[in-house]
């Protein structure tokens, strides 16, 4: 197993979560209650990430993780984007804003990965692809673990082959970015099909993530072979989380989620809502470009609490999401796991699954 | 826990699998192993449910489930299905036969709901939607036990308020049609998500189903809470099974799935084929009527073993599906699923998930 993973009290680990809810509070609460916090370096500055790092290590001394965007290439077609920036003009005046320029960025890559390096973060984690065999030895060599996010087989036997210390697998309930290293084809594989298939192709420690919400769950992905489990919209209802109160207030709703690309130019899980419905057909995949073309029309909609035209980011347990402190919830949800695999591995007979006390 | 649960001796249910793979053979040997094995009276006349009833029970004097398709309203779109004939003239050229007639029926609802009773089925599992209560009644005042298909909550509220015993959770992983209620809007919720959001609103006993292949992933659904863990594509490679040559091909190969009407008119999970890619978009939502205007076109490919154009129903695991005996593969899952169960119940640092000797 990894090494920050065996010296675990609890096996959960808490989702990045960029763009707004992961925060050093949230990531220290879950380190000091024996689980695994992270930051998220996407959409920030290298001198932000940095002044993140240092939050957290004021709150805690235990090892965490930081989440890196691999980059991708420019945007083939300027056309779609300008097309699309022209769909957008209404929204645009309705929420009084300058839409964004639609430029490409690789999120600071250099900068970050040094900048990882030389804070030495215990756990590097990648989204959107893998970094190349020399990126994670250099990493390797400056003491961090290296995890990358895989939804499929073929991303799992690349991120094994670059030299990989443990795979984030990633299912198709996941709220937020599908870390799939190809955006045009997003892997749409359930968590625990995944598991059983990436289990079968590599001994590499396993962190599953999409869909887990309950003990029962993290229970669930450990009996399936899972190292941890990695929660994120689990956590998004904790005090610690900078989630907006729109997005709070929508995640106390029942409506559907669906995979969109109409914010950013990537696919991604949230919660339906009017913007999806109306764009989804007219939005080019091309990030970050429609990323920082919509970004004001959403930070707009969201300072409003117009839940209407932001990302409102949810996996599809979102439901099950609690009201608690972060540190509680992480105690609570390893407590209710022990319970149910011991429950679901005594004797038959001598159980019931659904008359027990477990909760 | 549902009765029949309670007496089997592993939590494994064969999946029912009509149209070709179930046979009293399979279902059987399910049975005899120690499982709950099932048949399939979809597609067929009641007649041939009674003789394949028969012939299970001349292999086994244990419990068993007969599986029967809840009948929807006739297509109102009759245009529709004159296009998609239209535009399956070539194929039937193709394939040297006359495309069926598009009509509506009701798969033999009401004989079907009448032999159940008079032979006593011991379980009774229903797809596509929900008996009313007056039918779950008289089925279980005869001595059956009443199961329903959900693949979402409001759906799973639904069976259990018009009195089902317990219900099969499917995930959006499973192969073969979508279990929802809705065919318009089918659900695409993970298996391991489903059952956690499921299991907060419900007490009946829970049977999970879809993409689970290995010990590890029976091990995973009863850590969620499931009684039992129904697998169908994991079977579809033993010799009792009548998987079609050319389908059983298609199973050894690594292409992906996708959920396709083109083939039956209601959504259904399959390995990606020629006739999905062409047809899929023009194909309307109208089953059975699709099915029965496809079915020659289907049978002469299968029989001539062209994978390009008939219905490759698989799960999103099934390149774990293992070619061997039914009994075997039963307790083979079982054990395994022990063994998974055991390590992950093991306190932290007793274990390493992908050290140890479990299979």
């Amino acid at each position: 197993m990894g090494s920050v993973l065996s010296t675990l009290e609890h096996p959960i680990v808490q989702a990045p979560m960029g763009g707004g809810p992961g925060t050093p509070a949230l990531g220290a609460a879950v380190c000091e209650a024996g689980g695994l916090g992270f930051l998220a370096a996407g959409y920030r500055t290298p001198d932000d990430v940095r002044s993140e790092l240092a939050e957290l290590r004021q709150l805690t001394e235990r090892p965490f993780g930081l989440n890196l965007f691999v980059p991708g290439p420019p945007a083939s077609d300027r056309d779609a984007l300008g097309r699309y920036a022209g769909a957008l003009a209404s929204e645009a005046e309705r929420y009084g804003v300058e839409l964004g320029e639609p430029r490409h960025d690789d999120d600071h890559w250099g900068a970050k990965l040094a900048l990882a390096r030389e804070e030495r973060v215990p756990v590097v984690s990648f989204t959107f692809g893998c970094p190349d065999r020399a990126e994670i030895a250099a990493l390797r060599e400056a003491g961090c673990e290296v995890w990358v996010t895989v939804t499929g087989v073929d991303e799992a036997m690349a991120a094994a082959d670059a030299g990989a210390d443990a795979l984030v697998v990633q299912g198709v309930e996941a709220g937020g970015h599908r870390g799939s290293h190809d955006a045009a084809a997003p892997a749409d594989v359930g968590l625990l099909a995944l598991l059983q298939l990436v289990g079968a192709s590599t001994d590499l420690p396993l962190v599953a993530t999409g869909g887990i919400a309950t003990g029962r769950g993290v229970a669930a992905v450990l009996a399936a072979g899972a190292a941890a489990a990695q929660l994120g919209t689990a956590f998004m209802l904790t005090p610690e989380a900078a989630t907006s109160p729109a997005h709070r207030d929508a995640m106390r709703g029942r409506g559907p989620t669906a995979v969109t690309h109409a914010f950013t130019g990537r696919p991604a899980r949230g919660i339906e809502n009017r913007f999806m419905r109306e764009h989804e057909h007219e939005a080019p995949l091309a990030y970050p470009e429609v990323h920082n073309l919509t970004a004001p029309l959403r930070a707009a909609a969201r300072e409003r609490g117009d839940a209407d035209a932001f990302h409102l980011w949810a996996g599809q347990a979102y439901p099950l999401a609690l009201e608690l402190p972060a540190g509680e919830l992480v105690r609570r949800l390893a407590d209710e796991a022990r319970g149910a695999l011991r429950q679901a591995a005594a004797p038959r007979g001598a159980q019931d699954p659904k008359d027990s006390q477990v909760p």
